[in-house]
């Protein structure tokens, strides 16, 4: 009980260390050369460490007290589904009343402005509104917590890869993110709201399973065997499957998502709960959302986007229709490519020269007026009249220049919220919208979305995706129309805008199986599955082609060491005795505790394992591997002075237990914190009962592909490399693997930097 | 070409070694106790080799070349994707019109002998028709190709889990297959054409990607590059995929079904094949049976089962529905149980009694005929008349002594193919049934099923599952709405029968993610993702308290040495010391022919890895591992004489080439066809060249759990296991981790045998 007091003291004491200082003010310090990897990342352990502690820990467990756990594991992955599915709701209805009383409020300001004349009065309404509500919520981001800003799917990629990003499962971020999202979607960006699910149910993943918020200071006393990084990352999955759910509608696609950018192993009871927090976080959102929509018992919305519904009878394609499909594939993939590109400038000029938080939330504001403006020039001088039929679905017809009874289609695209104009935009009969009106919707909103995304606000980029490729579908659906001079099926505009949508969304983002899985279960119809996968197929190797993903082109610009799949195909020149780190800080089985707080206090190495060996005679001599002990274990032991002297001369203290390593983790207090008397330093530490003793080394001769295969596969964080007699030659860590990519000229390698 | 044409020929002579004889008279040795494991099944090498051949060949590889290997990839995936397709395609004609013929014989029989009385000729001719088919049928699997028996998916799951089955991937099997389902479907058995075409496609897959047919004599010259276990594993995988898509139309369902049984590294490349494989797959035979049905260019049958349109309309469930469904899953489990337990109990007697081709046949013969019976009986003795609306679906509709314009209700269950019955059961409207036919027609189908299955036939049992659940879930559908006095949404027994079938599938074969999807796609609507996912949980943990899964219990009936997800749960206790064999039979680098040829021919031991040593002086002390050679390596370098003497002194002679190896791949002849003579077991062999310099290995403490998860996740053959002198102690091997399993009272260790 006291240790836990004091430990968790000490961690808020030291919440903001100078490193995490630097990451506070990052948009400073990031440089903008690729060729850059940061040292500032460290790796999540997915290996457990299984010193003497841990095994008899698992060994003192019957079969029953497993059971327990996984019992527990549901539950907890059940209570992840139920909480993201319950912001998922939040989200949900505060942005449809606050958005609604705006388009109501501007809406009748504008209907009272076409008769009097004076029509800039309501534009200057809405675009005050738009920024006030963006303003609000980019000064929660850029004051309080930046990494909440963006979609988070790139933190989370980069985490569920076994990248620790500071702070990015963090409550603060979580409040933030859904307080941000809220109002840059109400502030009518060009934004969505389902990327910052993802995120949100990986916050509330983390936050659950551990059974207490250091942030709230308030421990549950529950769950405490799962806190480590194996079982923390492997909710967080389940997290980010249930924020994916939930946003779309789509369990299975949750969970190829969350296999696709995080699994490394693939296990079948995991996988199964992982779909199982899915499914809970569906179906909370659906029983809530039933309930507050008054329709209770209903389940009719299984996610935040509602793709409406595809019917059965008219869900149909052609053989001919195929090749279509793929140019849409391929023009997908071009318009993608350009969107990534022009981001990645954009982004690259944010780093340089928007990096006060006031300037960011100037510039919010500043896209949300822009936003407004364009929007209320596009349909003011649109003069595109649609009837007003007696079964619209149009929640905000504007009237404005058109006669009676009759409505302008502008407005519907950019007059509502995203969601609801993709909607319009796969739904609406042949014939609501005119083909000028899509183009010059698809190529302001195209500009508009490329702007905002990487704005200081919390926001998505999946929604203004599908909807500019929703609008050039349709497009290219009703010119299709117009040269087949027969109305044969595929005048269908919707099925084009959906296939637009599709291209357009896969040309940006670049996901394949659960990307394809996702739009299936979000359009609620399985028919479309072959055609959805080859323009995505296409748009991606088309994509591809040109320029990365856009939350690939983030990830580089930040310098993050992600690990691919596989090493590059022509790594096989290299040999670990090239890749590695050496020489390696190693300690002895016994070693001096003045050493140890020497070398875990260099701040110019900053090393998180060292290898433990026998017989260091000489330092020229490197000694035989017989363990691998980390940095958090070393402080704990420090913090709790397991000095070999102390435990002979007082036979009273008690043993060091694996909870003591767990109420300090995962925020292990710096060495600085820790003081260590002069007496004290000349201590021995005997390190045998907490390293880990069986370490996976490799020889010096493993080719690159067969190490990064073993790390990849085991979510590894130190690979000890040895000679052939066991003795420590260097340590091979994430940042060495993920130095080598292909380039457009071969092999490359990244250089590591401190910043 | 010279060295291909004699490998070659020496494969085709020793296509019957002695072991495969044994395998080939499998039914006569399989003991039936549980607690051992055979020593006749042998890993796959999902670790390549990586020699100085292998890593020179890569590294002449340019990144082009990479680029094409990938391109190869895919194209042999779309190829699998097709004829796998094209084969579900054949079968399903095939089915279709003999099942066709044979119900207008015996309808218009019926027909005529029900105004003239004599109704039991039609009987007859009914039981004669169904045992014809079936005897040619299992003929041709009892006689020909025993391995073709049964569903194939037990097969497909060890062979994706890395276990070698003898002639489970070969042409023959799957002209054996092929043919053989069609016969026991048309001959009117309890089964389903699924199954089969689950292992149809790995055997495509393995045919294809090899590019040659050692069956056939052919060697294309294509896709050399791909002859090797990790590979070769890759496409089946691929092919399984493609099998369950064209299946059941689901290929979302056919990429789990294979991550589920087979993957242990996820990978996002290969995962966004397999589902390509699987999209052809499901197009091919909607494109060709579209044409079939002359409805070309619609596109309307995605898969050989087809559940019928759920239509979006319709297809809804309440929130006070989801006990129910609970409930019904749980009924699943309880019945699922019942089957296996009987079916296993039906195997053990088969094995003890039935193991001769000739009574094998008979057997099939029997049920053949009893099936027709039962039918015919259960048809007769129903006076459950529906009237036949100007709409009806029946295909067959029998009036026997229903008055005019009325048809037998009993006859569209029994006197159709079981698709064709599901169907009824899903879509039929309220009141087709009564339920006394229902529940008379569950307990005989449950009977006839649980005997079919592991019959000498080749036949899946999903179909028959899934039948028995509709008609109980259809059953317990009318008795709610009966007892509920409101005709209420939940009357519909349309989608009971769908729960039913769900929860009675669950619980017999016990797959979690996959079914589920699988479900979801062969239903075309998403809606009901969750309460399926529900009931097969249910199903789940209700059957899997009583015994496992079908599958499972097959294969554990053939002592297959599987390995499951992770280690046992209280193994922690166990390190690699206890869990390896040893002593190991080591090589030296140069070692003398005499020695290897004796090692190899030692039928006792039949290692087939050997670690390569330095220094054994003494045989007292073990050597230091240098590397790791394979029996199948060994072969190839006897093959062609690759000794010291022989290098120096003709210089002329080719260096030895991985084309060698993978010309011989993968089936290496037995070292008795070797001849190498007393002056040649003099001389030395340099195995440096050949050997995997850098196999992994762990220490002696490891624990067995940390064992495990190398060994599976990797997908290794062998694991070295070294002292801290990097000497060799022993070697794990896939029998040695399989031992260790949960049994009811903790830990159990089977016993090895030779059999």
């Amino acid at each position: 009980m006291f240790h836990i007091g004091r430990l968790s003291t000490v961690d808020l004491e030291e919440e903001i260390t100078p490193e995490e200082d630097i990451v506070r003010s990052r948009p400073k310090e990031i440089p903008h050369n690729e060729k850059l990897l940061s040292l500032k990342f460290e790796s999540l352990d997915y290996d457990n460490s299984e010193n003497q502690l841990f095994l008899e820990e698992e060994r003192r467990m019957s079969h029953m007290g497993f059971r327990c756990l996984e019992i527990r594991r549901w539950v907890i992955c059940g209570l992840i589904g139920f909480f993201t599915g319950l912001i998922a709701c939040i989200i949900d209805i505060a942005v449809e009343n606050l958005a609604g009383y705006k388009y109501f409020v501007v809406k009748q300001n504008i209907e009272k402005f076409t008769e009097l004349g004076g029509l800039s009065i309501s534009l200057i309404l809405w675009a005050v509104l738009n920024s006030a509500f963006v303003m609000v919520g980019a000064i929660a981001v850029a004051f309080i917590e930046p990494i909440a800003a963006g979609s988070g799917i790139p933190q989370i990629k980069c985490y569920l890869n076994g990248v620790k990003i500071p702070r990015v499962v963090r409550l603060k971020t979580l409040v933030v993110k859904v307080f941000g999202v809220i109002c840059s979607v109400a502030g009518g960006l060009a934004v969505g709201k389902e990327g910052p699910m993802i995120h949100s149910g990986a916050v509330v993943a983390a936050g659950v399973s551990q059974g207490r918020s250091t942030s709230l200071k308030k421990d549950f006393k529950m769950f405490e065997y799962f806190r480590r990084d194996t079982e923390k990352r492997d909710f967080v999955s389940a997290g980010a499957a249930a924020g994916v759910s939930a946003a779309f509608g789509a369990p299975v696609g949750g969970v190829l998502f969350s296999l696709e950018e995080g699994a490394s192993f693939w296990n079948q009871m995991l996988t199964w709960r992982i779909f199982f927090a899915s499914m809970v976080s569906s179906f909370t959102l659906n029983f809530f959302l039933s309930i507050y929509h008054n329709k209770a018992g209903e389940l009719s919305s299984p996610g935040l986007i509602n793709f409406g519904r595809f019917d059965s009878d008219t869900v149909q394609y052609n053989l001919y229709e195929i090749p279509l499909f793929i140019i849409m594939g391929a023009l997908g993939g071009m318009f993608g490519a350009l969107f990534n590109l022009l981001n990645n400038w954009l982004t690259i000029f944010r780093i340089r020269y928007v990096h006060r938080p006031c300037l960011q939330v100037m510039e919010a504001m500043l896209v949300a007026a822009v936003t407004a403006t364009v929007s209320f020039t596009m349909i003011y001088f649109s003069n595109d009249c649609q009837p007003l039929g007696p079964d619209h679905t149009e929640e905000y017809p504007l009237q404005l220049f058109c006669a009676d009874g009759e409505y302008n289609s502008m407005a519907t695209a950019f007059f509502n919220t995203p969601e609801r104009s993709v909607r319009s935009l796969f739904h609406n009969p042949p014939g609501t919208y005119n083909p000028v009106t899509l183009g010059v919707f698809t190529l302001a909103y195209f500009l508009l979305a490329v702007w905002t995304y990487g704005l200081t606000v919390s926001a998505g980029v999946f929604i203004p995706s599908l909807l500019i490729g929703a609008a050039w579908g349709r497009l290219f659906g009703i010119l299709l129309s117009v040269i087949a001079s027969s109305q044969s099926i595929w005048a269908d505009p919707g099925k084009y805008a959906l296939m637009g949508a599709a291209a357009q969304l896969g040309g940006i983002v670049r996901m394949t199986l659960s990307l394809t899985v996702i739009l299936v279960e979000a359009t609620g119809n399985v028919t479309y599955g072959f055609p959805i996968m080859l323009v995505l197929m296409t748009a991606k190797i088309v994509g591809d082609y040109f320029v990365e993903g856009l939350y690939d082109l983030h990830i580089k610009l930040q310098s993050v060491p992600f690990l691919h799949w596989e090493a590059p195909a022509t790594s096989h020149w290299l040999t670990a005795r090239e890749v590695m780190s050496s020489p390696v800080t190693c300690f002895n089985r016994v070693e001096k505790v003045g050493m140890i707080v020497d070398v875990l206090s260099n701040t110019s190495t900053n090393h998180n394992g060292f290898p433990v060996v026998t017989h260091t005679t000489g330092h020229d001599e490197p000694g035989k591997i017989c363990g691998l002990i980390l940095r958090s274990q070393l402080i704990v032991l420090l913090k709790h002075k397991v000095f070999v002297e102390r435990a002979s001369s007082r036979l009273i203290q008690r043993k060091l237990q694996l909870k003591d390593f767990r109420d300090a983790y995962p925020r292990f207090p710096p060495i600085q914190s820790i003081h260590v008397s002069q007496d004290e330093r000349e201590c021995m530490m005997d390190l045998t009962e907490f390293m880990n003793p069986t370490p996976y080394t490799v020889p010096q001769e493993t080719s690159l592909p067969r190490v990064f295969k073993l790390f990849r596969a085991l979510g590894l964080r130190h690979l000890v490399v040895v000679d052939n007699e066991n003795r420590v030659v260097g340590l091979v860590t994430r940042k060495d693997l993920a130095r080598y990519h292909m380039g457009k000229d071969g092999l490359e390698e990244l250089h590591l930097a401190q910043m």
